[in-house]
């Protein structure tokens, strides 16, 4: 499939990476093309890696991913272009963490509304599906590593793009019993919101290299 | 040991019976002695239950456990009694669910302070200690059911607040090394803002005898 992965941080650079290496076409968006990170990323990735602006990775996309932080996110959805995204499978990685106030971070939007919303609504023709924001980017990528007993929340208006997106979760290793649909767009509240109790397990292992499993009654 | 729980609810009726099982007193706290579901349950749990005012319990507690609604707490606190509470454990338990706009429910406080915090700031001579919250009643007093991996995550600002506390988990069933302690009291909105993810899983499992358990790397 072709793919366009907005962001080229750690999470950008691991799901492009990871797309490449499953066989996929992948163009790295940036603010503009030539971006150091991303031709760098490009040249190593390899065949089916490419780089470019925004509108040019989101246009080469039949599916989006959006890895870029999340008070940036609108902004960059906004260069991608609503044309770029209409009636494609957005991915929404995103956390809302904002630094500016010292630690630990604030939520900028949390509680009755969550970024993922906010995209849906500034983007009502692109099939916005929350997933993976909930784990750190090699978890993302390689769940496996975890064994195979952890979770991975999605949620989304529209039923196919969440099948979509489960299909590329289960090809990155994720268990398919382990891809919980939580939903419509408006549950993107219950994993943007798990952040700060994320942030303090983190604080409390020493690694971001977690995940949590439901259990339920044996 | 003599505790006092305060609500007469489902949480309240689950700890305070849990704990007179174990062999507590225990008096259960209300907005009036006399109470109808305080009596009805001090009268069933037999040995060892009592029941009275907010003020009775908080008095008769050598700990006390705040098990009532969050929108109500800090009023409850404030009948308990400062002076009831000060140099005293006190577990709370209480989450922050507003229903009064409807579905879902917001948190009256979220982000940047929580309840455990406010209850923190308001009763400076208490010891509180958030637990109990991430679960629901039933799993909080016999986590056992699930098995032995899911985690229960405790914090506040006194070390020995949360040695007492853990022990009591213990005692509950909770494995002492899934009893994970995630700092001061501000990260008592690690586990309150979890929430809306609980209700989600929830949703999605349709039972609420569910919990989660932290996976590292293997």
């Amino acid at each position: 499939m072709r793919i366009g992965v907005l962001g080229t941080g750690v999470v950008g650079q691991s799901i492009a990476g990871r797309l490449v290496e499953l066989g996929h076409e992948v163009t790295m968006g940036s603010r503009q093309a030539g971006n150091e990170k991303a031709v760098a990323w490009a040249a190593e990735a390899g065949d089916g890696a490419g780089e470019g602006s925004f509108a040019d990775a989101a246009g080469f996309g039949e599916l989006v991913v959006n890895a870029t932080a999340g008070g940036a996110s609108l902004e960059v959805l906004e260069a991608a272009g609503a044309e770029n995204l209409a009636g494609k499978v957005l991915i929404d990685v995103a956390n809302t963490l904002d630094f500016s106030q010292g630690m630990p971070p604030r939520l900028s939007v949390s509680n009755d509304d969550s970024l993922a919303e906010q995209i849906q609504r500034a983007f009502p023709e692109a099939r916005v599906v929350k997933a993976l924001n909930t784990v750190t980017a090699s978890v993302m990528v390689r769940p496996g590593a975890l064994g195979k007993s952890s979770n991975l929340f999605i949620c989304g208006d529209d039923e196919g793009a969440k099948a979509q997106v489960s299909e590329v979760l289960q090809s990155f290793g994720w268990s398919a019993e382990r891809v919980t649909d939580i939903g419509d767009i408006s549950a993107a509240r219950g994993p943007e919101m798990y952040l700060p109790l994320w942030l303090r397990i983190y604080g409390t292992l020493g690694t971001a290299e977690f995940n949590i499993g439901v259990i339920t009654r044996q």
